[in-house]
């Protein structure tokens, strides 16, 4: 994906009392002598009434709320908004938007905002789709978009635009973007995406192109950090009660029923805890944050056992990223055998469904009736809900703002409520976890009453590694 | 499950102009001088202005509607409903309900109205509700139902007995019947369920006693014969929507995507059928009764691979017992691995989704993108929809009546939309099935353009067997 | 609406044991010599596989399924489908499509279904929709049709086409499609669209055009007589759940709490009636066909009172032409004030809540707390179901065999589960109401308690009425 | 409502750099010598793995997010959580909620969470439901709560408490609680109800009784201030697409069809904005903080008939609170007639639809088509969604760490995303509305295209105003 060597350094200001700006790109640090224009907005009817309608070029948002008297002020971001003088003239704009990735609900509503934004806001017309991808920038034709083409799309799931995976080939696509004349380019994408915007930026600046570069952070599993939240999740977690409810069904209409439910999550266990916190008709939430283990004394099977024996069934939700390493280790000992159909068992859902059972028939004991249900497609697939659709417009017209006034490289997110601008490395250098010595996953074990899966020794070596990164845990922690 | 050879002879009587009645059996075939009631409706002001509110002792119910001038009349059943004369008296009814085999949309309302029927139109107060399916009448201890405990359950999916399949032991189920002093039972179930309560019929009639059974047809699959269409399948088609559209996004949304459901149907493919019919976003809907072959010339993988490069996209559906057959031969082929996770791929649906990959994967010139779901717990597990209440609250209504004015040994459903007293042989006898020579079957080829696996020979030798099995077509035929 | 002097004679064939046929005209009733074509449904691959594909000649459906050894067999209409010859060759083929009237779930796809399967069955390419009903023939232009264009159309509810009411200009709508040269002519609509589509079809006729006259009939409210049922319906009252569930929940909420839900139903109370039904929440179901009093004992009133003291609330559910000389009286007793605002009382719902309200605010003995919900147009919107799709398919598709095979004067329906062709006559000459004296409405009342607000002379002179209608009665007898 | 000369005065602590902290009362305030007891939370198996579980001492919640490297650091809250001592032993807690006012998505959820938070975390038992709102302290009996009992409740909409308005009578209430033994009150309630709750808190204050009265701010409206977002807005949104697409529908499918939506919003048009920008087929979005006006150049009447000569249909969406001075003036001009119809034109949504009818009923040059629909109980009576149900519980969970704490005479909420103490007087003292001078409203603008019914002169004003009140609006300002 490029070389990474040549990275523009960190903007970074600080000021009194502890105050950090991690501030993002703009096109004049490499461009000297841009013009600038008036924002067309000052002339919009809609926007007339609005008292300081164009954000305060000082304002940043502060990350860290939860405060004592003497705390240090801490890190902040470039408040996101429309900008009294911007860098591209509305006849100047050549835009591009690309969705890359697995599918997630909202896409096609930023995609519709984006172009209704540029169009309504800034007077800007010369809108392309790029189809399928990254790959698309360089192996297929572009569609037009304006804003009667993207009018229904929001009530439709997927995205419009089509998607792929991989694909990134920087030269090519900067190329592409040079050759076509496109001077803004929209990238929705996850971490991976993301990683490629920030390439794709640092060639656009090596080639001293006026072209903005900009990111919305697209993630069903909501594991981006430093944002407040990923567009799709609150749609992801709405729908997985269907998932939930009817494993809670099945499970209870026979002796002894178990409804296995596998939600997305490969890294982080946010729907999964959600979406079990919401329902309270689930009995055990795996995640991959939190290790577990099946055989002995505080495992998964003994509590399987305990459980159905008091209530005659259960409802276990696994996210699709929990227990890799007893996957991994299943498979290492079925390899020499190279069944097809065993490859089917490295989808965590249908393993550990196989482990239970097997569990119960060999010990002949306990004949349980196990049903597994995979909404994982069902989910992505819908359209995103009303909640989603706002805050997608939100993202959109953040994004938009941000381009025409010139940054460059920078991701948008709300940060406490306040849409922010923020610089691709900060959400693609870790990702967003799950921590299981927060408060919200004791909430989630109090309410399954599962166990916690941790030996006493556990405990300490994690508190002890929390204590260590002690700062980046106030500011990240959200809890009530 | 019994000795079946001392079955009670069928009860037929012919008429005129080939009229022929297949009666069901009643309490005073067996015992003599039974006495009987006025029916308690005759006082019950809900009913007070029904004018001629009992059936008719002669009503019947014509199974054959397409007529022509010269027709013979052909068959007819007992017409359900309340009848002028019952005989149980209101406070000797000692009533139980059990539930057996899968789930299916519907159960708890039919336990709710055969419960508030009882109680309401015949001051019937003894009802007891059998828990876990048949081995609940000698394993378990049992419920009492209610109109203000059963008031609610028709909101809710699965069934509040709980169910289970198998646990038929005859003698220890008559035994428990007769124990319990219990004189009405209502069994709800498949087909296997059905043949069980027909062994209990007869079993009870060999011992004298005066106890109504009835059976009331459960299958979310509509292969129950004779009925218009069994309860539960309306909503299972409604539900079953939401996968395919999610199915269709998901294809669309990437090249060469693939969408490939797996919905109910082990021996019929109705509700594949109709949920493609009511979709329209399906290009191949494969079920039992129409074999299929996946290699070479007008088989599926080039019919995929056509559609493929004709649409970039398309979606599947797949009844869980299409393809039998080719699914056993791959199974024998791999068996001398014994792997378990090779067990998955008796799953049609996993194996046509492997099937399909490893195809492309060797072809290696066409990259697909496959999504393979199973919404099946998520359908089953649903409530019932307004109509299928409605429908089920009639269901119940004929077998309350029924078994209250002293019919036994049957079952009861709608046959041309007037609900019926059937014999349990008519519905055990054989299965319903999609008639792939049928028009239905014909109109959604035509709307998915999927071949019709069938080579000129096939065509020819299948209009042969249709042609056998004239009569039988022609009283079937519900063709539009 | 034109003369309906010169009406053409019904076609009534006779035939042994009392079978009579009410037949619909044919092109060729007028038009001598007419040439036919072999159906291209012939060499239609996905209709191959079909034994016996066409309807055979003699084919006609019996409107009478109770029967008795010795019953006459009474009315028959001809069935619906594909005939072995056609009455136009694919190419001179200029089909037009009208909807008109009130919105009805389904609408689009029955557009979308004639456009279909004229294109895919008969390969007809010339479908013109007119837009905005009747007078969108004479006063507006036309919208070119074809399957891509209705593709995803079902999705959506209300109709593509556009609608309203009246707007029947006979001559100058027969002018236009003699002007356009269009030779077939599709009518979606209710009861005086259908009595206008026979005037088109006399004028026609008078004219000898060789243009066929076909009508689907439409109604959300279900009250088209001879027909199962009507599409749409299933979808409304479904939909109408929602509505009963909100007001449930709001009169549970709160003390004396009552909820009243206006539903469809000008005419018929069968919305109401299946809902009431479906719901099993509701305590009063008041609809057109059987009327009732407010005050004095076995008023409602007075049953409302009962009702809360018992149960602390209660849920009414009201057809919107429940009790309109009640309404009129009301209305005629305000008159000389003539306020705008009391036109608003002219709806029967906030008629009732008013008259509720006033009489517990007068009485003061009993604070309640009435919450009234109108959701007949969040019904009437809403796209249609599975259920009615796959009915909304057979209709269009029958309706498309019908004109292709020369019939015309024609409407189409489901009679006892077959698709018929039925004459204009029968199903404008009376309308489908909820029989009081049928099971289903004593089934509804045993359900909610509620008084028949009968008196007892009225039922003795109700089930008079019933007797002299005898013959009739026993014909439209769908009671389970 | 009581006395509220003698309230106790406001806790306010100053801090370095601008610091504020506006704390909540403790019973340790005016009870001396308290005694404290540890946190059983301590010992719980859920906690066991949480670092720092406990909430430190001083933390704080800050207002204030957009900041400026000089900007004086505002008003905080004291940040809710669990504290290391808690001032209630788990057996002498006898806990009572009441819900009061209009029904909201997610009460049951509240409840749920407040009784299962109490057992599960603190070990209390003995939790009462007082029923039917405030009157129900002393004219009703209670109803015991437990994990059982509430298990499910989160899944129905309303209240299982039931709710009353009013009722408040501060003497009666407190000598029951008093009476009672209850030591704990939540009490969940919009402005009205807090306002109550701050009453009863002075007067418990006043009689020095150990008791905590806590409040959990309710109301659909989202009018709060302070706080994010009120629990069910997000349900309501959601709820109010429905009524928006059917208008939709009903409008685009006749000419010139106007589709009016009455939303919730009695002084504050979120819901009305939210859903607007949530569905982007409306047109004109009036809410009770924007005055419009109908008449003349720039009215609505005027917008009206544009917007159906260009698009021949729209979609308006109305807040109940808006319009309401033209309503009075209406109402005014027609009181000497006195008709009791004309009551039901002080509905907005009534009034504003008959008001466009006799417009273009008067202009005669324009037929009109207007649908209106009042889906207001229909969005109150739903279950919660997935996010409000977490919502919910956070609220719940935080609530009960404060009464166990031995804060009192607080309410709860996040801010910024962090759950805080908030004392009543910020919650009572002003309402949160729609702030017409933000981007949030001019993005509403700009998107429906509505005019902004300002005259120039107004905008000035309007801007002035917002000046005068500069502090307050930078705390307040929650845009992107």
């Amino acid at each position: 994906m490029g070389d990474s060597a040549n990275h523009s350094p960190k903007k970074i200001v600080k000021g009194d009392g502890g105050y950090v700006l991690e501030d993002v790109p703009h096109l004049s640090d490499y461009i000297p002598d841009l013009p600038t224009y008036p924002n067309p907005l000052q002339d919009n009817p809609a926007y007339s009434v609005v008292k300081q309608y164009f954000v305060n070029v000082d304002d940043t948002v502060q990350q860290k709320i939860v405060v004592h008297k003497n705390s240090p002020r801490g890190i902040h971001f470039r408040r996101a908004g429309p900008r009294q003088k911007v860098y591209f003239d509305s006849d100047e704009v050549h835009a591009c938007i690309v969705t890359c990735g697995g599918l997630c609900p909202g896409l096609n509503t930023v995609i519709r905002e984006i172009v209704c934004g540029l169009y309504h806001m800034y007077g800007v017309t010369k809108i392309l789709g790029i189809e399928g991808g990254y790959r698309g920038f360089y192996s297929r034709n572009t569609v037009t978009l304006n804003p009667k083409f993207v009018n229904d799309i929001h009530k439709r799931g997927g995205t419009i635009l089509g998607t792929s995976r991989g694909g990134h080939v920087t030269a090519k696509i900067v190329d592409s973007i040079q050759d076509r004349g496109i001077n803004q380019v929209y990238i929705l994408g996850g971490d991976g995406t993301q990683k490629g915007a920030s390439v794709i930026f640092e060639e656009i600046r090596r080639r001293d192109l006026k072209v903005a570069v900009a990111g919305i952070p697209k993630t069903i599993d909501n594991d981006i950090p430093v944002i407040d939240k990923s567009f799709g999740f609150d749609t992801a977690v709405e729908e997985a009660q269907r998932a939930i409810n009817a494993a809670h069904v099945e499970a209870e209409s026979v002796e002894n029923g178990i409804g296995v439910v596998k939600l997305m999550g490969r890294n982080s266990g946010f729907i999964a805890m959600h979406a079990t916190l919401a329902s309270r008709d689930v009995d055990c939430c795996l995640i991959p944050e939190s290790p577990f283990y099946l055989e002995g004394s505080g495992g998964l099977l003994e509590y399987i056992e305990k459980r159905l024996k008091e209530n005659g069934h259960m409802v276990i939700v696994i996210a699709e990223g929990a227990g890799q390493e007893l996957v991994s280790e299943s498979m290492r000992s079925m390899e020499q055998q190279d069944a097809s159909g065993n490859k089917l068992l490295q989808d965590v859902g249908l393993w550990i469904s196989q482990k239970i059972k097997d569990h119960f028939a060999r010990r002949n004991k306990m004949a349980i009736n196990l049903k597994y249900i995979d909404p994982t497609y069902m989910i992505r697939a819908i359209p995103s809900n009303a909640s989603d659709n706002v805050y997608c417009t939100l993202l959109a017209h953040s994004v938009v703002h941000g381009a025409m006034a010139g940054y460059t490289g920078f991701t948008v997110g709300p940060v406490n409520g306040r849409h922010s601008y923020i610089p691709f490395y900060r959400i693609t250098e870790k990702q967003n976890n799950v921590v299981i010595t927060d408060r919200m996953w004791a909430r989630l074990l109090s309410s399954t009453n599962q166990p916690s899966f941790l030996s006493p020794k556990d405990i300490i070596e994690d508190k002890r590694d929390e204590e260590e990164s002690q700062s980046q845990l106030e500011i990240d922690d959200n809890m009530p």
